[in-house]
């Protein structure tokens, strides 16, 4: 089995800056992380644009549903800024129900030493094995329905809708 | 739902202990592992033993069973050494099919930077939560059956059987 | 012998705040620093303020003046954002010559994988216990009297002046 | 000014080897360290040998103290194991009195997340450009002449002596 990991950024892959002390995008991590995982699935992954998901246009939305509709594999990782995932899930929700697609990111991005990042790596890449034909997002320890899901913004998690 | 966590210790837990040079157990790091991934997933955590599971005597695995034929919640995680994980799992798979189980640990430490730990965390939980009735393990990124697993240890990792 | 460690923020000590994606000061770090460095030289710690030194008002530094002519121990670390430290060094040199002080910081916060943090506090412990009287600042590997240094902020770095 | 880093092996350098269990040496850490330290000081390193100060030959410390005794540079830091740093220092302060020595190691891995290393290494390198000529060990906050320190093996730190 070989899984599709589409990135587009989000706070999983922002590092810190230097010269400004702002957090912004160099390069994707997924590749250490995978490494770091010891994970021995095949995994193809592929850089889209590293977004933070508030700066993400609708045209970037229509490419990552293309990529997905492209994919000759049904497997397909997504990594993603968490504002506007469920957002993104529910474009894809609609539109795709012949593969299993699983959107994940972080709360604090993998260069901070207590990030969640691997974690939420190790949940997505399980449920993308597991799950039926669908569209979920997998957060703060769980594996959402993508419309079955919202972000609670003042507390920072991801609950049932 | 709630998840029990049942700890028996493993490569997983072990710390440097500065005054012999030698990786020994102290406490467990789960519950920090937890609060790292910020789930939001009911977990009771016990901790049975902490030993090397090559340690681990038949008394030991008569525990872990027996825990398990107990526990009123029927979604159990096993942290457990890797050396002898597939061993636990078999006699598991064999006495109990009414509960979804998964074993997991690590190929090194969590208190070590470069570890796999979170990320095995993260399969395992998504797995426990996923599948249907019946032992599995969760490690190098993929999730076995019990009685379709082996761990090549010349090469330190678990493959299909 | 005991040494005064007076804190007043600055990147060292900045952690990032999840729901706003930001770094923001929660409180200081540099006891856990001190632990993790088995350093076993006595040292006093005060928290003065916790904040960017570009945010440092006339009576901020007029406080950290204060502190310093008013300790009884007369080997004084100052942890200070970079961005005025030298400020800070000069008002403290011009009116301090009977005590070795050494203001130091970070260009990457504490809590970052990547940090220098732990690396500046030990250069700068070294160097308030070596050094004879006088105005230091400790940064990338040297440690400098305070009228001949500067930072170039183009690249982030401390130089002679 | 150039310092010149002997490398000898120690704990500093080990990492865990996961098919063993052990902690082990591949290859020295210290240029990523002088890299993440963000020093700015000219460095150059000789890796002499890799290897627990337990471990070490007379013909090893007959080549430490060769080299120092040949190095053009009079500024030198040297990596060592803890258990037999003092003896090396000794060797090496009966035989050299025009340079400035410093030698530093860690109590636990820099590949461990809670290691020391990265606060001796600046501890050192302050050591080495501010101090007279003369032999030092920089270990746990302090820098002691070569002759007045020895190694509490049950408490696992350096004191005077």
């Amino acid at each position: 089995m070989t899984i599709k990991l589409l990135i587009t950024g989000g706070t999983i892959d922002k590092v810190y800056k230097e010269l400004t002390g702002q957090l912004v995008f160099k390069q994707t991590h997924l590749v250490d992380m995978l490494n770091q995982s010891r994970s021995m699935v095949d995994t193809l992954s592929e850089v889209l644009f590293l977004k933070d998901s508030l700066d993400m246009s609708d045209a970037n939305r229509a490419l990552i549903l293309q990529k997905c509709q492209a994919s000759e594999t049904n497997r397909i990782l997504i990594t993603h800024g968490t504002d506007t995932m469920v957002k993104t899930a529910k474009l894809l929700g609609k539109e795709i129900n012949n593969k299993t697609i699983v959107l994940f990111g972080a709360m604090m991005p993998y260069s901070i030493k207590s990030s969640d990042a691997l974690f939420n790596l190790g949940m997505a890449l399980s449920a993308v094995q597991t799950k039926k034909c669908g569209v979920y997002i997998a957060m703060n320890g769980q594996v959402f329905d993508f419309d079955k899901v919202e972000k609670n913004k003042g507390q920072g998690i991801f609950i049932s809708s």
